[in-house]
């Protein structure tokens, strides 16, 4: 393929050549370069105080899942209120959140692979560490490699309780499988994870609290097979933002695993909630309006490499008549009504995203504002860590 | 929100906070962690020379689109093969391009906004550089930020043929525009950009035929009134992957600016082709099975933080009977027909992710394969620069 490559090629970049950064402390919203992810602090503190508080009047830990937002500056705060400690969701995930002090990760997924087990084992000997488990020989192949290097984490065995994906898939199994994780060297059964995704996104609240009690009652199974063989259960963690009323009333969870009742988006914005819970969106992108070439649509400069589609559409914030109807690799379409008055171009607006998790994971950073004012640029530093 | 910062708790990260690289040159397939995105090089290659031997066959430019991998690497090769330059979509998605020693670079979007416009002219001065323009506004704010900096840019007045995004909405804007443009200083009239997204996607290739006819019959409509008012028209730029038969043929286009071609995905794969076009996937995403927890099913430890599903889901290579149904956040799911062999517990699969644009934008580097042995890490230095 010819011999230029760009080790050949490659040029010290020069001052001109670095960019500017996104915004700096003391800005008002509108010098913020887009697109941006911008954080409303007020909103989101007081998110973190209402689900810190919800957890606490019903006595049950409340460990925020940071795959929703991979920013250690966010962990920090929900933890200097009180939470217990943090999920993460894949095993490099774990590092920068480690490096900025935390030592209490419960890891809400299998790790499967020699390579991820190697690095799971040295994250074992600087933080406590919980892993799920869902197979006899990942067991297995977690106890070796924690003994290849001296060290020890806890198993939490994930049951499947209707989403139909990961977890053993009866009480029979969990119960082999814990008995098997007591007899192995360098892993100790710590309890079960019992995570049910789809449910949490169910509109209706009464629909949802139906598919909650069903998978309550299975959870219920469970740990009556683990008692009914010995074996004892301190720890049932699961639920999240959609279900987090009915979690810490119920009897089996003793901690939650909610992430985006932090930020909100335009999914959980959409389903019906009860009156005791009011989580505001914190989290917007912030957009450019780059070319309105007809009265009827203006594009803005955020497309799929700032957000996500698959949750639907981003939500427009303080227009009427005007929606997002497409995101494209690097654009977004709006919609503007007969009649009504659209951005203009240049204009900078506020977008809540479809689905908040995979947002944060394409931004370096996130712009946390007090009012209108930058307070601090924070980089969501498990970006991209997805192994 | 109480005293605790990242700054007062920051540790240095130990050695054993460094995660060890994806992938070592020299290593088989087999050794590369999950999830990557892996480039076969022999099927890349023989898509770079069957696209440029198509456009010089027919005395047409290829500029390739860097939009679609944002990694220099790859337009070094395109280059070496006889490319004229390269497209890029966001002015900070230029600036890796330029480290790497590229000096012809078109920005296929407008670019809207005092600090980009900053950029761009600082930009300018590195390389040679046109970019998009469709409002009269645009311009002499493009005029102004090349004056401040002594910098110049060649314009192209983008047109929409139908795309219904940007560009000007007739010929005789365009001409106007075309006219300002010449007036302004420190820009000059390089020609016209005729981009339709849309019809590239389009599934069967009589329809894709008669779409694109409708565009460049508008195209001819604009050249003319170009001409009528005596403006020179040096550079028509525009098609894609899904056209580029087509467009070669044309008598409008100087040069065409597809990307995808050099990798394909599940979308592009499902249209008709030609017969004297066949490009081939070159590009997949290895991931592992981190469960499998019924015959009925595993999952994948690839998710919506590896790859994008607004255009259909992964498909997976080598198994019979069993599809790619779902991607979650740090999950895909497969399901697998009963009869039918699955891959089990710890084994890697090959996935042709859906859209390679957004995808390449989920990863830090390419692991690029020569059989099953690694030939190289190339960085995605572009990953993330969507400003």
């Amino acid at each position: 393929m010819g011999a230029l490559t760009l080790a050949d090629t490659h040029v010290a970049a020069p001052a001109d050549l670095c960019v500017q950064p996104i915004a700096r402390v003391g800005d008002p919203l509108s010098a913020v370069d887009t697109p941006a992810l911008v954080l409303d602090l007020d909103a989101f503190e007081d998110n973190l105080r209402t689900m810190q508080v919800l957890a606490e009047r019903h006595g049950v830990e409340l460990r925020p899942h940071a795959k929703a937002h991979r920013c250690p500056e966010i962990s920090l705060r929900q933890l200097a209120l009180g939470a217990v400690g943090i999920c993460c969701q894949k095993v490099t995930e774990v590092i920068p959140f480690i490096a900025a002090g935390i030592r209490n990760i419960h890891i809400s997924n299998e790790v499967v692979g020699a390579q991820k087990l190697a690095l799971l084992a040295r994250l074992a000997k600087q933080a406590q560490i919980t892993v799920c488990v869902d197979d006899a020989r990942a067991a297995q192949e977690l106890s070796d490699a924690m003994l290849a290097e001296k060290a020890s984490v806890g198993v939490l065995v994930e049951i499947d309780v209707g989403q139909k994906r990961c977890g053993v898939q009866s009480p029979e199994e969990l119960v082999a499988l814990a008995q098997l994780v007591e007899r192995l060297p360098q892993v100790c059964f710590a309890g079960i994870q019992a995570y049910h995704g789809g449910l949490q996104h169910k509109r209706s609240l009464e629909q949802r609290q139906k598919s909650w009690d069903k998978a309550v009652k299975l959870i219920r199974k469970h740990l009556q097979a683990l008692e009914q063989a010995g074996i004892a259960c301190p720890v049932v963690t699961g639920g999240g933002t959609g279900t987090a009323a009915f979690d810490v009333k119920s009897d089996v969870f003793t901690e939650i695993q909610a992430g985006t009742y932090a930020f909100m988006d335009t999914d959980y914005g959409g389903i019906d909630w009860d009156d005791t819970l009011a989580f505001r969106h914190s989290l917007f992108l912030l957009a450019t309006v780059m070319s309105a070439p007809s009265p009827d649509r203006a594009v803005l400069d955020v497309g799929l490499k700032s957000t996500t589609a698959e949750s639907g559409m981003p939500g427009l914030v303080g227009y009427e008549g005007v929606r997002c109807v497409a995101v494209n690799d690097e654009h977004s379409m709006l919609s503007i009504d007969e009649g009504a008055q659209g951005p203009r171009l240049g204009d900078k607006v506020r977008l809540i995203p479809g689905h908040c998790d995979p947002t944060f994971n394409l931004h370096d950073c996130v712009v946390a504002m007090r009012g209108d004012r930058v307070e601090a640029v924070w980089p969501i530093s498990a970006r991209g860590m997805s192994r």
